[in-house]
Order: structure tokens, then sequence, then C-alpha cells
């Protein structure tokens, strides 16, 4: 098939069905008929469908309607805040509050998950108070623009969630929604913007004018924002997957970039290849601590790396770590190159003839006697652990690995280690990936 | 004791006998008589006794006379040594034949060892075609100088023999007797030298004005031959041994530096260090080339140096390493921090927008699927040798380790590994130091 069938048969696939745009719309028509009896009391609040709803770019099964509520300047914070929840409220048949830079709520109406966020009204950037004021000006740029090409916009968003690009966030690190229309305008569709990606640098610049940055920073500006990068939070990683699967997908176009086939190894299986690589795989088990993903993530990937330089600092060589995360549990996973090292290591000393400094050295007491080597002192010294579950344990229990991630390891943990970690069934096909055999 | 007491003690044990030295004298007087018969036909053909019989510097039990035979400088090269070897075998009882510069003979006469060397007699070092040709010249310079020093001498031969530093070899590296006497002399003493020389760095310079040198080479300028270092051989290495040594005498004086008891452990003790270490000690054992130590331990040197280079090159990371022979084997030793490594390692790659390499990598079929770190491909790849036994084995048996070694290695060699390794009773005191346990 040619990319262009390819992205046709797809698009029929993942573009809303009859049904589903009916019952959104007779679902942001009930919103409306909410809204106007809600905000009687608040002539001075304005509100707005933004996102993809607004704009009709959502994935079929994906339906989500964004509600913001357009407050003026002047009105304090707090005001805001107040005044928000309770319109939140009054308006979703059921509701949690969530917390982004201001609290919010988000629920559902006649089934279909709202989400109603407070802003305040603004003309340009230069007046934002929070990032989420810039929501609006990014939806009056956009909804006209993208016209025509919400289709396109959708096969980006489901090439990108088939392989774990799509969002910015911090756990995924990939590409927003608003980047994602940013991109197909700017290109004019799919297929072009993928053929252009093939060509991407870390230092790429896509827009507003195509070139290069200094600093290696892949960079898209912010059309209503020209200081901002919608590029920001998209790692350097992720960006070379992106042009890996650009560059994969017209070398032999297929449904699979869109629909991938996981192939989620048994427990057999995958402690076959564990066994097979004779490396030292580790995975640190603890209960979730109630966090949405970003914040939780962060302070994952700050225990992540803590452990892992402690890992390095005694000489087991990571190869690779990673973190992953369910509901209930939490986990840190390594592989190592040693799963036991000599109970003794090297200590380098001065040069004999810093005679001074090598008589102190001489004279401490040790595991071996002090020897000379290209004119320099040595000795042997005990290792502090010698396989790289203590190490891990030890960190685990003695060292700050931040406060909410530390008090539910005191709580409880596990730590699984070579082929016993294929027990753990809820992270077989992430550590299959993580052990990058993935066919 | 004081140093002074300790050493008074020691010149009585290491002085010859009386009896030895009327022994040697009357060996000395044969000599003489057999040369005047010997040297009729050869009327422009002098000899000398030289060395630490001529200058009575020999160790008690070390008796040993060196007969030079000084040829008219216009001779030609074979007929020299052709004269030196007939000369050799009429004046000894027993000999056989030996080969430096020139070949010459060795053997005994009233069971006392004797060598004949032959050289051309120069009157200064720019005449000579040899090096053997400087010994006459040396003797010259000390004969008068050392007299009422001999045994200062003695003890620092004594010093350094029990230390394994006596020696200009290519087995050992450390201190020649032409050396050892010259700074004697110049520091008028045995104790005088020790005071000094704890001070010594690798490039100070002793004679003949104290001084430093540019490219770190630890200097004694040879009073014969001015463009000589005659500490040339020693090793920096074998330097600051000394130096430590020094140290430690004068702060503990006792006859324990001149006749040290070593420890030799016996095959449990052994076996037990190296279990606790938990490193992977390796001995490869194979008969010894018919070679004398000179030419043979370069080349036991090269083919050690080029076997740890393949190790350290598939990560076995080697701690150590040392060689050893006896009359009838050679050993070469290592001890690894890794006795078992993964089946795999990381191999890297392009940076994912050096586009062209990328998918050039991309391509190859490997053990796992490439992947993106940091913006880079990597991707593992199977490992040659998994235990440093493998790669070892296959250079003994596919590598050229140097003629002489490979042959005899080809013909027949035993890896020991682990705790084995104490079984070879031969060099268990070697791997004790080798350890670098000793007490």
């Amino acid at each position: 098939m040619s990319p262009e069938e390819v992205c046709d048969s797809v698009k029929a696939k993942i573009r809303p069905s009859e049904k589903e745009m009916e019952k959104l719309k007779k679902v942001g028509d009930e919103i409306s008929r909410r809204m106007k009896s809600v905000l009687k009391d608040h002539r001075d609040i304005e509100w707005k469908f933004l996102g993809s709803y607004a704009r009709n770019t959502w994935l079929r099964g994906q339906e989500e309607i964004d509600v913001f509520l357009l407050f003026p300047p002047e009105m304090d914070n707090e005001e805001l805040e107040q005044a928000g929840l309770e319109i939140g409220k009054r308006l979703l048949d059921e509701y949690e509050i969530s917390y982004a830079e201001h609290p919010y709520v988000k629920g559902r109406v006649m089934d279909v998950e709202v989400e109603v966020v407070p802003c305040y009204r603004i003309r340009h950037a230069g007046e934002m108070k929070s990032a989420v004021d810039r929501t609006p000006l990014h939806h009056e740029y956009l909804s006209d623009r993208i016209r025509g090409l919400e289709d396109d916009v959708r096969l980006l968003k489901q090439f990108l969630r088939a392989n774990d690009l799509y969002g910015a966030e911090h756990k995924v690190k990939g590409f927003s929604g608003y980047l994602c229309e940013l991109l197909i305008l700017h290109h004019n569709g799919f297929l072009p913007l993928v053929r252009d990606a093939r060509e991407w640098k870390r230092n790429t610049v896509i827009y507003p004018c195509e070139g290069k940055t200094e600093d290696d920073t892949f960079t898209v500006v912010d059309p209503v924002d020209p200081e901002r990068n919608v590029a920001a939070n998209l790692s350097l990683d992720n960006l070379a997957r992106f042009v890996e699967l650009c560059q994969d997908f017209l070398e032999s176009p297929s449904e699979e970039f869109f629909f991938p086939r996981r192939h989620v190894p048994d427990r057999e299986e995958l402690g076959r290849i564990i066994e097979d690589r004779n490396t030292a795989i580790l995975v640190l088990e603890f209960p979730r601590p109630e966090l949405v993903d970003d914040s939780l993530y962060p302070q994952l990937d700050r225990a992540l790396r803590k452990i892992t330089m402690e890992l390095e600092r005694h000489d087991f060589e990571v190869m690779r770590d990673s973190r992953y995360s369910t509901d209930s549990k939490c986990y840190l996973m390594w592989e190592c190159a040693h799963s036991q090292l000599p109970s003794i290591r090297l200590h380098s000393g001065p040069p004999f003839d810093l005679h001074k400094h090598a008589i102190k050295f001489r004279k401490k007491i040790r595991y071996g006697r002090p020897f000379i080597r290209d004119g320099r002192y040595m000795v042997y010294v005990k290792r502090k652990y010698v396989r790289p579950e203590e190490c891990i344990v030890d960190m685990a229990l003695n060292s700050d690995l931040g406060k909410h991630v530390s008090e539910k390891i005191r709580d409880e943990f596990v730590l699984y280690s070579g082929a016993d970690v294929s027990e753990i069934s809820d992270i077989r096909m992430h550590l299959y990936d993580f052990l990058s055999v993935r066919a």
C-alpha cells in the first residue's frame, strides 16, 4: 500500500462515528443550556469550549470536553479558584477535584468526560498570569486555520499514541495536542509532515522559520507567545524515535504504525530472555504514593537517578534503568552488567615520591598491604557492596529518595532480581521493551 | 638496635669467611698459573680479574670469579670470539658456552664458578665496540676508590638481594653490582646512602651532581662514560620500593631487612585467600623455552602484555598481572575483577541525526533491536567471551605471543583458575606477594 492509501484507511478508523458525533453534540448542547443558568449570577464570567472537542480533532473513542471559564483579570486568585470550583460542581453530574496551577473540576455530563478549567481572560501572552490563560489564545489561533485538516491531526495523534509519544506530561515527554495541531497546520497535512520529519535534527527549528538553534534544542515557536517553545517538553530521545518512525513508515507504509500488535511475553519467555543475557536485572516494587502522574513521575525519576548513580559509584555498571507505575504500584528497574563483584577493589594512593603523603597512606591499616604500580601506591580495600541488591536495599532503607517515594518504600517494598522479575505480570511488556529485544 | 648496630651485626654475617677468602685466593693463583701457559701463544692478549672478586666485594657464599681477556682493538670480531672461547675452554675444568654480546665461556676451576669474557682493550668509552669493553674501565675507576668500603658494598647488595632488587637484568630490573659500588662510593657508606635515598624522587640525579632530570629518569652518571645512565635498567617501581625500604629500615632498624623471613603459604591458606577475594585468578603454565633469563623475560613480558590488553579490551578488568619461571616451567598470571560477564554488551552507534549513518546502523541484524539513548543509537551485541578463561585460551591457541613462547604453549599448556591455582606449589610464594597480602 502507498502511504496515502494507509492514511485513508486509518482515517476511516479513527474519525469519530456519526453516532459519537451526535452524542457529543447533544452533550455540548446540554452543557450550553446548563451554563446559561449556572452563570446567571456571574455576569463577568465568559465561558468557551476549547481543545479537541471544540476543534473537532478528537480521536474516536477518546471523547472529552474541555470547558474553560474566563474570569476578568482584575479578579483575585482566590475568588477565581472558588468560583471556578463552584461552577464546575454545579455543571457536572459527578465530579472530583484535580490540581494543576489552579484546582479544577473533572467529572461527567451524560456519561461523557468533562473538565471545567478556570482561567483569566487575556488579549495576549504578555498579560498571562498562569500557563492555562494561554489556552484560549491557542484555540483562537487554531480554530479557523485547522479547518479541513482535522483528519490529519487525528492521524498524527494516533501515530504518536500507538508509539507512546503522545502527551507532553512528564511521564511521556512526548508531543502535546497543541503541538500536533501546529505541526499539521505548518506542513499542511500528515504526510508532508512525516516526509519532512525524516530529516529533523536535535537543533531543528520548524516554525515560524525553518532553521537551527545554537543550543541543540528542537524548537517550535508558539505563535501566540513567541518566547515559548511548544516542543520544550519533548525529550531528545522521543524526538529521535519520532524521526525513526517517520523514516520507517515511509520506507514500508503499514497500518501497524497506527495499530501496533504488541507482543506480551509470558513468564517463561521473559525468564528465558533474562537468563540468556546473564546480566543482573533488578526491580524495586513499592506502593504508589497518592499523586497524579505529573507529580509522581518527576519523583520517580529523581529516586531512580539517585540509586543509579550509587550503583555506578560502586562499579555495578548500569546498562539501562527505567521506571513504571500502575494505579497501585511503582516500579524502579535496572539492568547491571555485574551481579557480583570481587570483595575487594583497587584503591589508588599518592606517587611514592610525594613522600609525606606516601608515608601517611602506607600507615593506614587496610585489607591488603600497599604496593607500588607505575610509581604510585595502590592498595586493595574491602568493597561496601558485592551485589547490586545490597546497594539498592541500603538506598531504599537509608537514603532520602524524595518524601513521598521514601515514605512508601519504608512502608513496604519488594526487590526482585534475575528471572524472578518475570513473575511481575504488571511490567512484563515494559520489561520486554526495556531489554530491547522487541522484534 | 640502632641502624649502626644492625649493620655491624649483618656485616659479620655476609663478609666471606677466612676459609672462603683463602680458598678463592688459591683458585685465583691457580687461574694466574694456568693463564701464563695458555697465553703463551697469544702475546697480544692481556687478561685481568674484574668484578666483585677483584674488588673484594662479593657476598659470603656467592663466590664467582670474572676473568676478562683484553684483545687489541685492531683484531677483528670473529677472531676475538674464536680466541676467547678457545682460551676459556683451556682454562676451565668444565665449561659451557653462554651468549651475551659475544659468546663467552662459563664453568669451574677447582669447584668455583668462573666466567671468561673476551673484550677489546680500550682507553676510554669513546673507543668502545660493545658494552663489555667498558667493564675494565669500571674496575679501573673503582678498584682504588672503593677500598675501605667493601663491607658497605656487601651490606647494600644483601639489602637488595633480600628484597628482590639486586641485578640489572630484565627479570629483576633492579640495581647492578656496579651501580651498588658507585652509590656506596658516592655516599661514602651504606647508612649515608640509605638516609639520602629516603628522599629520592623519580627525577633525582645522584651523581656526579645532585639535581633533577627533565624527563623523570632517575639518573646515576657513569664516571667512565658520561653519556650513560648506570641506573637505566632500574624500573620506576623498583626505585620506589628501594626508597620505601630505606624509609622503613631507618624507622625500625632490624636484620630482617637483610634476612627476611618469608611466609610460604600452604595450599589451604592460599586457597582461602583466593576464595575470599572473589576475583578471577588465572595462571597459564607452559614448558620453559630453552632460553637464558635475559632472553626469556622480555618475551614473557610481551606475551603477558598482549593477553592482558585483550582481557582489558573484553572488559574483564585486569587488576594485576605477573610472570614467573622456574628451570622447567613458565607462568603467566592475572587477577581479573570479573570471572563472568553478561552474554551481551552495549554497543554504541551514531547520533540519530547523522541520518545516513543511523539508517545504516539500524539495518544491521544483531542480538537486540537498536534503541536510542541521549540521542544516540545503541544496541546489545553478543560478547565474544563471557569468561576470562575463554579469552586466554583463544589467545594461547591462536595468537602470536612471540616465537619461542607460542611454540611451547602450543606443545602443552594448563590454565588454572580460582582456588585451583593454589595447587601449583612452584608459585605459591609468588602468588602470595602477587595478591599483596604479605603482612
